[in-house]
């Protein structure tokens, strides 16, 4: 945490739980002179606007990015090519864009033919959020100890990136720089999939309901009301990353595809594996999986990314993300 | 919590995170006169007597049930027959054996034979856990608000249940009774499957790290070092479930196996039904999805079984558990 002004305007573009964390991050630790925030939707702006997350509000993102030194793109991923159309005009020679998303190369590939070459493009992605949406989840210590990866291009002006890893840092964040691709098969395997096998264990849990059709004791059908009611048997982890924003979720599955497909196949590979030393009673390689699995949660004790949040309901101190 | 002694002694077999937890929660809440356990393994019935679990501790698994009024036989499901079989000789006319393993179809076939008439087995299962084993990571509070659901054969003894239910109130615990092929099922998709799911996608991110031949941004190579380093992205939660006992998860399988199976069966439909729509393209499939899940999220924070304990590193605060 420093107190030293980076940039003299921040534009925040979308102001949900990782738009209004970044602003309140950057007047929490001085990091800029001025917040001005823009978000599409008029409900979220008058409710940002009265949560006080930026100095100041537009309706119109030409107002927002006008003289800003960084814009931040805090949409879902899927709309990050048009935000960037309609900036174009306004955004500030040797300003710097940069985006959120948890898909990077897309984000690249969209943005980039929108950005003028006097401005510099750096898309990232902060490993941090809660399953919490919109204005009101956002909090200022969000970024706090979680990493943030930053994807500059290969011909990235060095300058910039190093201001935006300031900012960042700032912010209580650990910087990180790498590949874009490489990024998106990182998050692949540690957040996509995860989320998207979550939304559909919850799914099928969901779907129990429908075959109710007397008592639950009567027929042996389970309910959707059991699975709540006994979700604290390890249910309950799924259903929380399961509540994640469904636009951004939809958007991230869609524009990294092929690395999802692929740590999907491999998943499923290994599922089948399982499945099969179930039915065949093979409680050797049971044991053996379950063995190994237990290292890995040391790696994450070690690397210190257990939870050191409290786990609340209320939502203003989660520690999941993407 | 009351402070009613309801037996004058309770012996407890098996004195991992479950029993040593039952012994230290009967302790105490003054629910019993005295507490006597065993455990198989000399290493931890040391342990166990030098963290003061119980009053007692027997190499001798008959001088732990002599006298008792109830017995909680805590191993892993597997064992539950061979010390039914074991206790048999010394148990004590009119008292009630227990067990509190995660299946209990099985539990059932496999006591039943070996418990004498003037004997009253109930069936037990706390729904309430960490990811941490051993007489080490037991504490008085694990059963606090949360469900103990017992499955009595049909024509068990009322009186016996009542007791029954009495110490686990006594504990802070919410108390169920259902038939125990319906319990096996509601877990089946509350909690084993849960488990089985993540210990698949931790063992795929493992076998990842095989594949490292150069450093990991020379040929787009995801490490098992890169999974931890990001585990913040979801994959976190999922290798907390997935450091669960690896004995006690393996005989879980193998007993549940035909529920477990089943819903198997369900998720994977499911799943491929989302993997169809990502490789189609079909946003509104998974829009629809994801804000579906999002209801019964609602409802798990609604019933109060969302995270209430503190999620710590260290162990004595764990809130998942089978």
């Amino acid at each position: 945490m420093s107190d030293v002004q980076i940039f003299d305007r921040v534009a925040i573009i979308g102001v949900g739980l990782i738009g209004s964390s970044f602003a309140l991050a950057t007047r929490a630790n001085g990091l800029a002179g001025h917040v001005a925030c823009y978000d599409a939707d008029a409900d979220v702006r008058d409710r940002a606007e009265n949560l006080g997350v930026g100095d100041s509000m537009h309706a119109d993102i030409a107002d927002a990015v006008r003289d800003a030194g960084l814009v931040v793109v805090a949409t879902p991923v899927g709309a990050c090519g048009a935000v960037a159309a309609a900036m174009r005009p306004h955004l500030q020679p040797g300003s710097i864009v940069t985006d959120v998303g948890s898909v990077k190369g897309a984000v690249l590939k969209a943005m980039t033919p929108h950005i003028p070459e006097w401005v510099h493009l750096v898309p990232g992605h902060p490993v941090a959020g809660t399953e919490h949406s919109g204005p009101e989840a956002g909090f200022a210590e969000l970024f706090q100890n979680r990493f943030a990866i930053l994807t500059p291009p290969a011909d990235a002006n060095q300058d910039a990136v190093a201001r935006l890893e300031s900012i960042w840092r700032g912010m209580g964040a650990d910087v990180e720089v790498m590949d874009a691709e490489y990024h998106d098969r990182v998050l692949a395997i540690t957040s996509h999939l995860p989320h998207l096998i979550a939304y559909t264990i919850v799914a099928t849990a969901s779907d129990l309901e429908t075959e109710l059709e007397a008592g639950p004791c009567d027929d042996n059908v389970v309910t959707t009301r059991e699975v709540i009611k006994y979700s604290a048997g390890g249910f309950r982890d799924f259903t929380r990353i399961a509540a994640s924003d469904p636009v951004m979720w939809r958007d991230v599955f869609l524009l990294n595809k092929d690395a999802v497909l692929e740590m999907l196949g491999r998943f499923n590979e290994d599922l089948t594996a399982l499945q099969r030393a179930i039915r065949h009673d093979d409680g050797a390689a049971l044991f053996e999986l379950f063995s190994r699995t237990r290292d890995i949660r040391r790696g994450v004790i070690e690397a210190r990314q257990a939870g050191r949040f409290q786990y609340t309901e209320n939502g203003k101190s989660g520690d999941d993300g993407a």
